[in-house]
């Protein structure tokens, strides 16, 4: 496992956008966040490039990114946004080097795609909000659970939320998942979700109600979801919104509870995890305790390595 | 390889509902389709029962698909609409038996969750027309494929639009795909979307740019675009109308022409394959030639065996 060093004041943070483009304006509230931490923010070359929805060509983004993980004097990497476009990267990744540099690398959503080969690889990353995230004002906790993250501070403050109950008992295991519909796309690439024996996350935002199910399903047929040691459903934001007339629908909590009522991990859902509410920065690749009783999850081993 | 027989004036015909629901009126005109054909409809149980976005609980789905497989009065099985349903009755059929009996198995859309199963247990399969698709009229060559393909015709008419050149070159392979979306479900589970020397169909509806780019970047990623003999790329229907200002976008054409720049096999894309102007019928798990110079499939093999 390769611990990613805590960040201290006067450490430089590169701010990278290997998915989809936003404006400058976008990623200002996020930056006075890192920079009221001591923290040194600076850019990749082509952080607010935009060619539809990606930022800046495969190459270019792929190059801020190795570039981020190359540079000695950056000591952590966080994304501007998600959106699309990580897994079209990895033609011109070197993942080896990016999980070897024992940076700290932070993001979700389409992010995922990052975080399941480089936790693969023993690098433990950060599920945690990004610049675009940031910049509209969160629940105090969210923020105080980033900033914990950061420090390698358990990241989990006793003000957040917790998971309901949806299979009792607990489980110990090593945390993976994210956003469900690029856990999907993983399948049958070379870094492909791995669940067994695993605590795994499930989140998503503005999915039709069919396609959650399908991704479920998929899951399901796929005996992922049954090999796991333990299940934590986030939020699905937006899924609620679509109950179009075209196809029918169903609310997601119905389509949660029918898809997992096989299941018989121990399993919480509505976990304050996810995309627009509710936000708990979280480590990936790091063994935790997934208390479904209680509907807690409790970080069992360091974050990061003690800064030098 | 099991042909199914082609249907003869006389032959029943049974209707399912194998994924989502649709109201009587939908099935009306297809079904007046197949009564000038002289065959005679009959309808699964749960043909129009409705449950959000399930024609009927996954149980009676299932039900009726077994059944109709399994009377030996049913000559062919056409599902009235595709939507979302099929991949959650695996646990529920005898994929072996449905195989086995040699029936004629027509649909598109969702029910590519079921030919590639079938397909890779020997049953020729067809994609083509349901009933739903034909409440509306199409193209004079949609209905005559159609009807073409059900007496094991040819159903690939002269007059029928050709696709365009991406790739030249010609290629012999078995023919698979259907439904991108569904194909990429496939991924992982028993019965995956295997392309390895095939003629690769990829079509798909109201997607988000992005993600017609998700699902077309994870095949690359996986190595499935790469392994097929050659590559045929219907309508995307809906794609350009869903350039969201939120992640950014690209039109359709450009995202195939950008995810496929690297494809060396024979390639050709718009061609007159997909869910709502141009419908093609086609069979799944036979012998075909792709002319990507011409823009033309023709299909090598019997499609059906003889009427006995």
């Amino acid at each position: 496992m390769i611990l990613p060093q805590a960040l201290r004041p006067g450490d430089e943070v590169r701010v990278v956008s290997p998915a989809s483009p936003l404006t400058p304006e976008k990623v200002q509230r996020g930056v006075e966040l890192l920079e009221s931490e001591g923290y040194r923010v600076t850019y990749g070359n082509h952080v607010f490039a935009a060619d539809g929805y990606l930022a800046g060509n495969d190459q270019e983004r792929a190059a801020d990114l190795m570039e981020a993980f190359t540079d000695p004097n950056v000591k952590g990497i966080i994304c501007s946004r998600g959106g699309y476009g990580c897994a079209r990267l990895f033609p011109y990744l070197d993942l080896d080097v990016m999980a070897a540099s024992g940076k700290m690398f932070g993001g979700f959503s389409d992010l995922t795609t990052l975080h399941l080969p480089l936790n693969r690889r023993g690098l433990v990353t950060l599920h945690c909000p990004m610049l675009i995230t940031l910049s509209v004002e969160r629940e105090p906790w969210v923020e105080e659970s980033f900033r914990a993250i950061l420090k390698g501070e358990n990241p989990i403050p006793e003000t957040a939320f917790k998971g309901e109950t949806f299979v009792g008992g607990s489980a110990d295991g090593v945390l993976t998942g994210g956003c469900m519909c690029l856990l999907g796309d993983s399948l049958a690439t070379p870094d492909p979700l791995d669940a067994a024996g695993k605590l795994l996350s499930n989140e998503d935002v503005d999915e039709n109600p069919h396609r959650v199910d399908a991704m479920f399903t998929q899951m399901l047929n796929a005996g992922v979801l049954q090999s796991a040691a333990g299940i934590i459903i986030g939020e699905m934001t937006g899924t609620d919104d679509r109950l179009d007339e075209k196809i029918g629908a169903w609310p997601w909590r119905k389509i949660v509870e029918d898809r997992l009522a096989s299941i018989t991990v121990p399993t919480i859902i509505n976990f304050p995890f996810g995309h627009m509410k509710n936000m708990l920065s979280l480590p990936l690749g790091v063994k935790a305790r997934l208390d479904a009783d209680q509907g807690t999850l409790e970080i069992l081993d360091p974050i990061c390595a003690a800064s030098q």
